[in-house]
């Protein structure tokens, strides 16, 4: 079993693994040696143990006729919330738990790969999280994170970076990128940033003025 | 090899092998028998190769160091594409070459999965070829395409249909679905109709006035 400190920093991130494909156990491994709070989403809880992982919270609708009883005694001392809502997804709900708990920060793995409607809502829905709580998506390939209107990180040469807009996104603006924006407009469907890249070694700075824009470190 | 007729019927949709996740062998087997016209996106060609696949048609920006060239021999005939345009992505690319063609149909695998980026990118791009060319993008657990304003189609109960709008999609009414949807208006990252599902045997209606709304199909 992963270790965990009984006494937690609830600044630290919160680990979500939701429903869909699982990730190199690497990455995995690398998310848990922050002894992170660990909530697992409905039925994921029976791949999730056969990796020997210490769950904090089983969250979700629990309608597909398993019983989450069950792990009481095996993960013991687990929270099960039972969150029957039909208008929100297993992960929004665990972003909510989040919330009221006054987490500020979560990763979350296992959200992409398997169903298209899966991995593009949840993909997607994180944009409504905004000043809530602070997201990143990960997997093999992906780190995912909306960006706020003023955005600088420095980054090495050559490092993909898309930008997906989330609907449409107005005055956007870039430094150090291969392919600058310069007051552009990506609409999504018709004109995103999929695919651009790092100039050179150094800040990239990524500013606009409304609306949903994702950043998206991809790699082969 | 997939045995090919000479003479083929260009009213069959075409089959686009991308560059993403690989999928089913079976799903690919049942798309290849119908014989289509087969286009291979860059470097995919080493992994369908491997498949003992025939392609008809290589097609990209060949940037990543590879020699298209040498497939000249080991897949005779076969129809080089080389499209360094940077402003498109490789399967737009694809796309174009088949309206070229007066092609009106294509299925596309191997379009999600592995970078985050791409995904969204291929199947929300798949909106601005309305009225061009009719695209349905599969995976193991995904059928996908954009709904004309007015689509009907017959269904087992309990199939589960997402709709996915991509921008602001309005006006939305809908038959035979469990969550029904009347006047509805979706929004992408705000409201969505992931997780519906058809209520009883039989045809289901989805009706909207306008925006580009895409139907998925998908399973566990």
């Amino acid at each position: 079993m992963s270790s965990h400190h009984i006494v937690r920093d609830d600044q630290e991130p919160a680990l979500i693994i939701a429903n869909g494909a699982a990730c190199n156990p690497e990455l995995l491994g690398q998310l848990l040696e922050w002894s992170p709070l660990v909530i697992v989403l409905d039925s994921a809880i029976e791949r999730v143990i056969k990796l020997d992982i210490k769950v904090d919270v089983l969250l979700g609708d629990f309608d597909n006729g398993f019983d989450p009883e069950i792990y009481k005694t095996s993960q013991y001392p687990i929270e099960i919330v039972h969150t029957p809502d039909q208008d929100k997804t297993d992960l929004e709900k665990a972003f909510d738990y989040l919330i009221a708990r006054k987490i500020p920060a979560v990763n979350v793995v296992w959200a992409t790969g398997k169903r298209a409607d899966h991995t593009i809502t949840n993909l997607t829905n994180i944009v409504r999280y905004r000043n809530l709580l602070k997201i990143v998506i990960l997997d093999d390939h992906s780190k995912i994170f909306l960006l706020p209107n003023k955005f600088e990180k420095w980054y090495t040469a050559k490092t993909p970076i898309s930008l997906i807009p989330i609907g449409v996104v107005n005055g956007i603006n870039s430094t150090n990128l291969q392919y600058p924006l310069k007051d552009d407009t990506l609409t999504i469907g018709y004109r995103t940033g999929s695919s651009n890249s790092v100039a050179q070694n150094g800040l990239v700075s990524i500013t606009h003025t409304n609306g949903d824009l994702l950043l998206m470190e991809c790699m082969d």
